[in-house]
């Protein structure tokens, strides 16, 4: 302890010394830029011995424990539901033939900045421990450019199921976290037209009807058909971006909000404001793109027919592939990020969900689009790689899933153990180890008590509670006859079987089990 | 543009306004602590503004393109090793009944604090952008205790494969990076001795057999025998920790060097160094701590008999579990982490690895040990939740078989696709759309180009390099008789089979030949 109080007062010492430093520094003769960063320096020296000595000082932990805003735990049965959802999601992925890649949570910040307009305040930085300025990556699809400019791929579909990190305000009942799963499928490559766009909503219609959590529409846009209705609506050009951010709010806020921002906060013109509320409010289908494309203003302009003749197309294939009834043409959809450069889409479920006695809105469920442009950013040349993609936002179908668990709708197991091995009587531990040896190795899937003498109904109960089927009982007499009983936890019926064939008997008996289980699901 | 300049010029005059404000800080009459945080504000201010003005100056891209620094992507090949590697060893964690859970990448910086000893300073830590302080999990055994302490569980075998960040000297091409997977086996619960410390070791040897990446040992020790060692040795019990540490650094450097260590920067003396050089190059089985049992000074020392009877225990139930002949007893063993408290444990490759014509040393593998005072760290009433558990460190199994591709030793598919869907003639989109859709809707991976009019050629090319196993040819004469062709890739067998049976005709060839890969695999 004195030891301690030493290193303590030497500590101290330290941080007096340092304090002087800067003090001097501070009435040195000329201060420039550089000597204030020396300040800065020692002054972080100091802060950090300070932070350290109220650590040592500290004692028995006072702080909450929590995790940190916006994030959370998954406890063993969430964890079943999400790995269950993120399965379905792979199968779908890898039948469209994606392949899968991995990037680091962070990335040069560099990387990240100028990507995702307004919303680049919402990036996690790391703190300057010296060497590189780090972020946390904000979504899949900057890494994904950044990789494909880094390697110069300029051909590849694939999935990326990762976390990203937003510190945005958390709405965590409603699945909306700082730290959450994105689900991204991807297609980069110059090919012909809405070909790959259109098998992203595909892939899109097979995710939401695999995950069955309701009926939902899938609305579409386009950004250059946006920048031509900004363009025959008056608005100048350096402010497309700002305007488009703007109607993305329309999902949330009312138009007279939308408008009231546009003109306060975007110095949009009210006349240009009112044209563009005229246009926003439009949806439908083939028949909608058609009579734009023969309105006196947007077909003038070359970016809103370009736009429409993109929407017309995409919708053709989107027939082919059957999904058209899916489909919403919808002028109000913007999209926040920056990086969009054509179609645009959102999905969104249509009906509350029902989670008990109670209905819950989940909205929004994936969105993406085109980015033909974010990959150039990167290379040093500007050689672009078009890419389209969309992006599942499972956090909501999590949400979901867990209300329902909650509610008692649904019930998930979190264990799949098929064999628990027990023993009706006293000092058994070193035969139950040797028999749990010999199903693990045989591939059984077996669990034992940790005790040394569990009592028998403590072993019988642990197997109800946690829907193991089978026991195998480990009893004096039986061991003595070349015998072991195998149990069957529902039926409680009890057989005993040759000692040397309690592997197999296992084998045919799960087997049996799980036949039943996949004939009655 | 000239909006740009303006705002270019009013960030500027910003600046300036700052750096005036930071002198006249400087100059002031009275430095405080609190004025010099004052200064180290508006100097961060400062910093960032002109961090902002070089951003908005920059015009094209500056930076060099890269993952930051030991980090790395996965590329689809990779992912393919990586997911096939995770899979097996989640099999093995299943068959031992472990559930699932997960963490947030971040946790309160406070949770990390003073639980890594020497290793605090690679924690990584993320910037202070208002709101708690957080940093980067340096491992998942930290947040496991957080997580059992925070839910009050007192009961729980589970595992966790995840990231976990370290801001070491990275060494990738031995699989030793900043961002690295751990896959951890925990048993959290007050039971009999060494119940579940022996299954963590037998779960380690089910991984390596199953890896199939060489001979491999398992080192055990005991922190109590070491206490006890130190104590015999004439090391206070305030060194204990810090001698523990620099033992840990046997496995990388020779004993003189350790010796050194301890004397010069411990502060333990030569006499006792000496001392505990004789013990730590004692290693074996039951033998070795029946030996030590009757050790002159260990005998008398209660804390180095505790640890004793523990191994010897241990051992007992590992020869039970049939995995004597890989388990080492050996006093070298210390482990760098502070908060182990019982046994611990190493797994270590013995022989190199080849790969085509070069050798490859793994070395450590897996790790891990009994924690039964990390819980309690963290609840407010110090209640305890014994712990044991082991960490495999998977990187260094992929780089071993990252190396092995690389060598042509092993081949992987990155994409499991089926079927191609090609046309011979052009103006087939369409119709290869509607087929498209038809598969995929029946369950069936299938792929078509994304080119309007693709080359036959070139589609058959692409299922050579990807290894799609069979490809359905449309094309204007068989659709007009209602049949479909479908091609054998590798055998280049062309049939014609009926437009409405092609999905069931498919199913039949592709379960054919999986049947012929498993039979032959």
């Amino acid at each position: 302890m004195s030891l301690k109080l030493v290193t303590l007062l030497k500590s101290h010492a330290t941080v007096m010394n340092l304090r002087n430093n800067v003090l001097s520094n501070c009435f040195a003769k000329s201060i420039t830029t550089s000597s204030c960063h020396k300040i800065q320096e020692e002054v972080s020296k100091l802060l950090a011995l300070k932070a350290q000595l109220n650590t040592e000082d500290a004692g028995p932990q006072k702080f909450t424990l929590k995790t940190p805003k916006g994030t959370r735990d998954y406890n063993p049965q969430q964890m079943s539901i999400r790995n269950d959802v993120l399965q379905k999601i792979i199968t779908v992925f890898k039948r469209h033939g994606a392949e899968c890649i991995d990037t680091p949570v962070f990335e040069l910040k560099e990387v990240l900045t100028g990507k995702y307009g307004e919303d680049s305040k919402l990036i996690y930085d790391l703190k300057d421990q010296g060497g590189e300025i780090l972020s946390l990556r904000y979504d899949l699809t900057v890494p994904l450019a950044r990789y494909l400019a880094m390697n110069k791929i300029t051909n590849l579909k694939r999935y990326h199921i990762a976390k990203v990190y937003r510190r945005d305000n958390p709405a965590m009942t409603r699945g909306r976290y700082r730290e959450f799963y994105q689900c991204d499928f991807d297609i980069a490559g110059a090919y012909d037209p809405m070909v790959p766009d259109a098998e992203c909503l595909k892939v899109v219609t097979e995710i939401l009807d695999t995950l069955n959590i309701g009926q939902y529409v899938l609305k579409i846009n386009h950004r250059r058909l946006l920048d031509g209705m900004f363009e025959a609506c008056g608005v100048p050009a350096d402010k497309f971006r700002a305007t488009c951010s703007t109607v993305d709010k329309l999902d949330k806020s009312p138009w007279d909000e939308v408008r009231t921002e546009m003109i306060n906060e975007k110095g949009v013109t009210p006349e240009a404001a009112d044209k563009i509320g005229e246009y926003v409010r439009l949806n439908g289908g083939t028949e909608l793109a058609e009579k734009l494309l023969k309105d006196e203003k947007l077909s003038k302009t070359k970016a809103a027919v370009e736009g429409l003749e993109g929407i017309k197309l995409l919708l053709e294939y989107c027939a082919l592939f059957g999904i058209k009834d899916k489909i919403l043409f919808d002028l109000s959809l913007a999209r926040g990020l920056d990086y969009y450069t054509g179609v645009i889409y959102e999905a969104v479920l249509t009906q509350p969900i029902k989670i008990g006695n109670e209905e819950q809105t989940v909205g929004s469920i994936a969105g993406g689009g085109r980015y033909d442009n974010l990959v150039g950013m990167f290379d040093s040349k500007h050689k672009q790689v078009p890419c389209v993609g969309v992006s599942v936002g499972v956090e909501r179908v999590f949400s979901v899933l867990e209300a329902k668990l909650a509610a008692g709708d649904i019930a998930v197991r979190t264990s799949d153990i098929d064999v628990y091995v027990a023993s009706a009587q006293k000092n058994f531990l070193e035969e139950r180890i040797k028999v749990c040896a010999e199903l693990w190795n045989a591939g059984i899937k077996t669990e034992q008590s940790y005790k040394k003498n569990p009592k028998m109904l403590n072993q019988l109960q642990h197997c109800e509670e946690n829907g193991i089927p089978l026991a195998v009982v480990l009893g004096q007499s039986e061991l003595e006859r070349g015998v072991v009983k195998i149990r069957n936890i529902v039926s409680r019926q009890e057989d005993e079987v040759p000692r040397d064939s309690l592997v197999q008997e296992l084998k045919t008996r799960i087997s049996a089990l799980n036949k039943e289980i996949n004939g009655t699901s």
